[in-house]
């Protein structure tokens, strides 16, 4: 199976990994939930090269990730600006850096806290059953196959 | 900034990446929570080539998402088995599965079905913040340094 493919295969997990699947637009992403909006910002805060960077960026404009949106007429400059579908995206990123923050904090404890504005608190996002809000374990979780198979 | 030094980076969503920032590892892992334990049956299920799997299942191993276990002395095999480490992504496996299902399943609807075994029902789980319960936008959330910055 060549990647080119992935996204045709029958699997959410493949599809989302065809449009995301690549560290630098993971990292990407988690700046643009950072607040990070503009180019030359992406730039400073990633170290990636200009040339991967424009790529990353045009490929998730092209997937509805981002709105390119002028912000400065002359020269014309954009904002790249995360869509719902791209902001549908901040459980991968979080989830990502909830487990960095568990398994990969070298005893020194999370380089970032998250506060939730809603409640004040810092808070650990944690994934729970949208029926009965029981907190999900892997091992009481079942597969079937579903309409898109 | 090369790749192998992301690890090293002081950002939590960079150093899991160093660790599962690779498709074909998502997908060995999307497999292990569907059930899969040994070389032969990844092989079969995933259309990897077999260096690259023996490389990535290695890798796991090396830094304890999977255990090694024998199943078998003569001739010696041996079963991937998820550590406690490795469970804890399942977090990230299924946010990036939900996202699929959302918003590349092409209208056919979500080709797998997760049940959620200690109620009955069909889940989508949904991430909430682990103090007040609220689901997360991320428009709602800050961030502030921690300990480990």
């Amino acid at each position: 199976m060549k990647w080119s493919e992935v996204g045709e295969v029958n699997c959410s997990v493949a599809r989302t990994l065809s449009v995301v699947g690549d560290r630098w637009t993971l990292l990407v992403l988690r700046n643009a939930f950072l607040g990070v909006r503009r180019f030359d910002d992406f730039y400073a805060s990633l170290g990636v090269t200009r040339h991967v960077l424009a790529s990353r960026l045009a490929r998730l404009v092209e997937f509805g990730i981002f709105d390119k949106v002028p912000y400065q007429a002359r020269p014309p400059r954009f904002e790249y600006r995360l869509t719902e579908k791209g902001r549908d995206l901040y459980s991968v990123i979080s989830t990502l850096a909830m487990w960095g923050d568990r398994w990969m904090d070298e005893g020194r404890g999370a380089p970032l806290l998250f506060k939730h504005m809603n409640c004040g608190k810092h808070t650990h996002p944690q994934l729970v059953c949208s029926e009965c809000g029981e907190r999900i374990d892997p091992r009481h979780m079942q597969v079937e196959p579903g309409p898109g198979i």
